[in-house]
């Protein structure tokens, strides 16, 4: 890649918007009560319109952006308040990976559903390590409360995205209060499973696609919680779904569903879906041919939806 | 960006994974008679296989890299062979934009097309000033012949679109021969319109988002005519879907579907659409609050796809 190539990579208005990311706005700070709340970018989609928007985080103590679908209804009728799905991304990934490439605004627009796409991580806090994997500091929070010396002041994703960002959206965007869902990928299908779990009356219903399952017992589970959480295993078991499901009544529970790939990469070394109880209430679909990428994850978006929709609007 | 975040975007191959790139395969080199077909990453989507292939072009002169959707019946039936899209993208993207952005997919495995995606220049030539802007050289092609000194070896994008990539990929993937049809954004939309026009038998329909419709009389079309062609503005028309249209039958052409957003940011200063002959056959639909980005092609590409598959299918 030459260096011309990564100067476009990062972004100048023009090169951003032909590449399809949408009209950035470089300061459209909202006034009055909304003050807080920066809008980025904004561009219709089937109708409605996507919108990433950067905020003061207080429990990251930092900077975020996150993107947001609001479907046609809320420009029909300014009054209007949608239910609202939380997903959340996989390692790597950022605010921008679900609302390009997963193609859900389609059945958002049908269903008069948002949907609320958080970053991975907190951004540019310049703590030791947190650039050094892929797999672990930036870009791959883990939706987890840190406790250990260099993380504990600013890797808080489970309170930023179960309690601060939830009541941001609901105090500024037309969301309906308390409708909400989660559900993400590997990394964020970890995640929708342990907040759902954790907060049951607070979502009403949770779905995965390829999610680590039992992070305890894998490689980017071990690294993540030694960093996040230090080196007693008994603390990591707190954010394990299938710790978490054991302490569950499944009899109890509304459906989960969870989709995975048969081709993923990732499944046994991994994801270990293997190591989900067996319960009809865990609805585990296996799919012959799919991987672990967005690809997947389109074709199978519109099922999910349909079963956020279900329950948001029972 | 942090320098991290640089060599992450460069994509070793598990967070390119886990961005949801698809599987990347090191080293596919087909065996016989395929030998010259690499192929780069490979993903299910919908019933059907997403497939980046990598290849070396005559016409230009260095490895292209192009992305194909094979619909679910290239796996059910071996001999299947379907009519195929060629999409054109547009400034400083390449082949992945459409088949990760557009959500054609879905559409596509219903209607039983292939779709083929070309870069959009010839890549790493090392030319003089390739290198140096967005909308000139690498990434911007403009699927012309160029005869100026420095482009006339590399940049025939025009060729190489029209004559050696469909005869390449009707040798080795399941393409119908000569059931083609094309498509493109922007820059490809020019493209899209020009190669049609120039060659009105050999594709069955043309259509075309937010396409650039009078580039002699835009500082995108001149900067790129000037480079690639020389001074002499006569020769430029040659490559104008405005003066192509002036010099055709219109009532003889079957319908043109050209789709433009109302918000498009390059609406009058590149783009221009008002300069195209106003007829029955070249059918512009202005549709209100879009922009330029792949939000609006996602929103109408079913309609796109259907116009192609009753052409491609009569």
């Amino acid at each position: 890649m030459t260096l011309l190539r990564l100067a476009r990579a990062t972004g100048t208005v023009v090169p951003a918007l032909l590449r399809g990311g949408g009209v950035r706005l470089a300061s459209s700070k909202a006034s009055g009560s909304d003050a807080a709340l920066e809008i980025v970018a904004r561009s219709k989609s089937f109708g409605g319109y996507v919108t990433r928007y950067r905020h003061y985080a207080e429990t990251l103590k930092c900077d975020m952006g996150f993107a947001v679908y609001t479907p046609p209804v809320c420009e029909t009728d300014p009054a209007a308040k949608c239910p609202t799905m939380y997903w959340l991304s996989g390692l790597t990934c950022d605010d921008t990976n679900f609302i390009t490439k997963a193609g859900a605004q389609k059945y958002l627009a049908e269903n008069n559903l948002m949907v609320v796409c958080p970053d991975t991580s907190p951004r540019g806090c310049n703590l030791p390590g947190e650039d050094d994997a892929y797999d672990f500091g930036t870009g791959a929070g883990f939706y987890i409360s840190a406790t250990t010396e260099h993380y504990k002041d600013h890797y808080h994703m489970y309170e930023y995205i179960t309690q601060e960002l939830p009541s941001f959206v609901e105090q500024h965007l037309p969301a309906l209060p308390a409708a909400r869902s989660i559900l993400g990928h590997s990394m964020g299908g970890l995640g929708a499973l342990n907040l759902y779990l954790k907060n049951p009356t607070q979502y009403k219903t949770v779905s995965a696609f390829s999610p680590i399952c039992n992070p305890i017992n894998c490689a980017w589970g071990q690294k993540a919680f030694r960093g996040y959480l230090g080196d007693d295993e008994a603390t990591w078991q707190a954010w394990d779904p299938c710790m978490l499901l054991s302490q569950t009544d499944l009899d109890a529970l509304p459906e989960i569903l969870i989709s995975q790939g048969l081709a993923d990469e990732f499944l046994e070394s991994q994801l270990r879906p293997s190591s989900l109880p067996k319960h009809k209430n865990i609805r585990l679909e296996m799919h012959e041919g799919y991987d672990h990428s967005y690809y997947f994850i389109a074709s199978f978006i519109e099922q999910h939806i349909k079963h956020h929709a279900a329950a948001l609007t029972r």
